[in-house]
């Protein structure tokens, strides 16, 4: 009786409700020692506190149980779709998270200037993370080295040492292997095609490979590329055709954006600080019906192993609550994408806490906004995080009933 | 991996045990100010708390995730049959419900009358509800004026303003569109064939209403019909063949007759008082495995935004509880089909209380039968309602072993 995405269609109904979904990148964590607190419970949050008291909380399962989540997915999942449905190459969401126009017959990768030895082994993925001012003057570098036949190159810088390639003309696929061997002391991978469709792009990859590597010899240590997640742009109904949802997206990074853009959502301009964004939504508070706001530190300090900085950012995020709150949202929703506990340095497959407010949602018992808190939460303590949108939906009073 | 019908029916083994369903209809609610007490949680329920601490409680959400059922998916569920993939036609629910012996070719509808203007605009849609006898009078007038060619016209009053439409003869199709534009200022619509089977179907009942407004044209406020939720008699397997249950439905109104009747329980003779619904059971004790006892009460209190009534309502059946337990019941479910905050006056999406006691249950640490004390109990805070007859059947030991 899983319910699907046409299922919900059909029940959506225009409003004016307003909702809000606040999303804390990698939220959910692990105590640094047994018997010790999460960041969030360790985390002064009393606003979050009261929003737990007011409204349902409860732990949310991204993907499925012990399944650890990319962001794509992950964030997928938040707006209802099924993220093992609904596959979405990297290379797409980047360029559409970079505002590239990317076109439904392109085919995009993400891209690394990275050092390599003279066998082609990878030194470091990062080329020691190049500013993003050198990774542009490369990109500059090779669209005027390259040229592949009848195939144009896009080559754009995204931040630091990744940059975006796109690949433009007739009868390209997505279906093509990464370069990237994802450790440092293995060579860089030959593109192989991943279907008999993928042959002719795959070739296409292999020479643009060995043009950006003569182009870049000498320029040590970006002295060569690494590609992945080759993909062409996914067509899928977009939330205001799926739920009646103009929604907007408040990130400052690219994947985010890309995400909410490929969802047809409107790309708000704003940087990564939390303060910023919140401001972005105050400014645009008129124009839509769904704003998802992304904070980013939170993930990054627990990609770090740094438990105390997650603590401060999630502190930080806490005390803008009250700001969302004045603008009077219907509903409004405060999560992770997935688990990213410092402890383990990396995404994880721990359930992720989440709090939905609303004037109608209930209340349970959960009094405070952490991991072992939410357990006893009225949402329950390992849903599917694709259920929330349309508890977010009902929430708002926008979906019809389901038979007389 | 859900478990469909035919699995359990595979499972189901005969047995004595004797199950009682009690459906407070609507039962779920809401506070009606934060931090107040839902209806369940403010009324004085000794006996159903007991029944709770006895016995394993949770939360069941009838149809998904934010959805909003109807009566009749809601209560499909209850009996373990998929509400999305059992979809029945609110025409041949009441038919059943009026006792009206719906042959398989038959196409029923349900009917008001209704008040209209000259230009056919609705102004009222139940003619100022008109009496149960005024209704019986129309419908013989409806009976005694309307032909239609080779199809046979039944026509029977419900109650109210409410009337059973029902045409016999071959080649028929539920496929036709609702004539009754369900607000009033617009006019009443024609019927449209919803698919090309539908198509003679929708001229017949077009012929139909213009023969009942000509016969009506000087009975203001009564002068015209609306006609819903065509639709004929689903052939879906009964509970015996289904479960080896002899199933009774003992309720006052036909909505839900008419559930019971179509998965092959008996109807018992009763009116809507609860008192006089236990007298029922009690009277038919010997001679069913399932008694689906259902109280309307609770719902129409929700409907009419009248908490402290529902609050009174509740305490009513509470009362009744002991007379049922005396009877010895093997297993004893109280919940209900959807809830029905008096906050919204409407069915609403929010999970719905359930306590299910058996000798065999376990307990849980839940002591008291409320929204929020449920939320921590075995059954879990938002579990499938299909999953209740399996576990019903369960504890009156009627499942066998899966496996060896």
């Amino acid at each position: 009786m899983d319910l699907d995405s046409e299922f919900y269609r059909d029940l959506a109904r225009p409003g004016t409700s307003k909702i809000v979904l606040l999303v804390m990148d990698g939220l959910g964590g692990l105590p640094m020692e047994p018997g010790g607190p999460t960041a969030l419970e360790a985390a002064d949050t009393p606003h979050l506190d009261a929003l737990a008291q007011e409204g349902i909380c409860g732990l949310h399962e991204p993907v499925g149980p012990g399944v650890t989540p990319g962001s794509g997915p992950a964030h997928l999942a938040l707006f209802g779709y099924d993220p093992v449905r609904h596959d979405v190459g990297r290379g797409a969401l980047s360029a559409l998270g970079v505002g590239f126009a990317l076109g439904p017959q392109d085919v995009a990768a993400r891209g690394n200037f990275c050092t390599v030895d003279e066998d082609l082994t990878v030194v470091d993925r990062r080329a020691g993370r190049i500013s993003t001012e050198a990774c542009a003057a490369l990109c500059a570098l090779l669209r005027e080295r390259v040229q592949l036949p009848n195939v144009t190159c896009f080559i754009e810088p995204v931040r630091d040492h990744r940059f975006l390639l796109v690949l433009r003309g007739n009868g390209l696929s997505g279906e093509v292997e990464d370069t990237d061997p994802q450790v440092v002391g293995e060579k860089v991978l030959e593109p192989k095609a991943a279907s008999s469709a993928g042959k002719r792009t795959a070739r296409l990859v292999a020479e643009f490979v060995r043009q950006a590597r003569e182009a870049l010899a000498d320029r040590k240590p970006a002295n060569m590329v690494l590609l992945r997640g080759f993909a062409r742009r996914p067509n899928w109904p977009t939330l205001e055709e799926q739920y009646g949802l103009r929604g907007a997206v408040i990130s400052g990074y690219p994947m985010y954006r890309g995400v909410g853009s490929l969802l047809g959502m409107e790309v708000l301009e704003t940087g990564a600080d939390p303060e910023e964004e919140v401001a972005v939504l105050e400014r645009h508070w008129g124009d839509h019906d769904l704003f998802f706001l992304h904070v980013k530190a939170t993930d990054a300090a627990g990609e770090d192993g740094d438990w105390e900085r997650k603590v401060a950012e999630i502190a930080a995020v806490d005390a803008l609550v009250p700001r969302i709150r004045a603008l009077a949202p219907d509903v409004l929703v405060v999560t992770g994408d997935h688990s990213t506990p410092a402890a383990l340095r990396a995404h994880s497959w721990h359930p992720v806490p989440v709090v939905l407010w609303s004037r109608h949602s209930r209340a349970d018992d959960v009094a405070r906004f952490g991991e072992r808190a939410c357990v006893h939460g009225a949402l329950g303590p390992r849903f599917r995080a694709v259920d929330l949108m349309p508890l977010m939906l009902a929430n708002a009073l926008r979906l019809a009933k389901y038979g007389a």
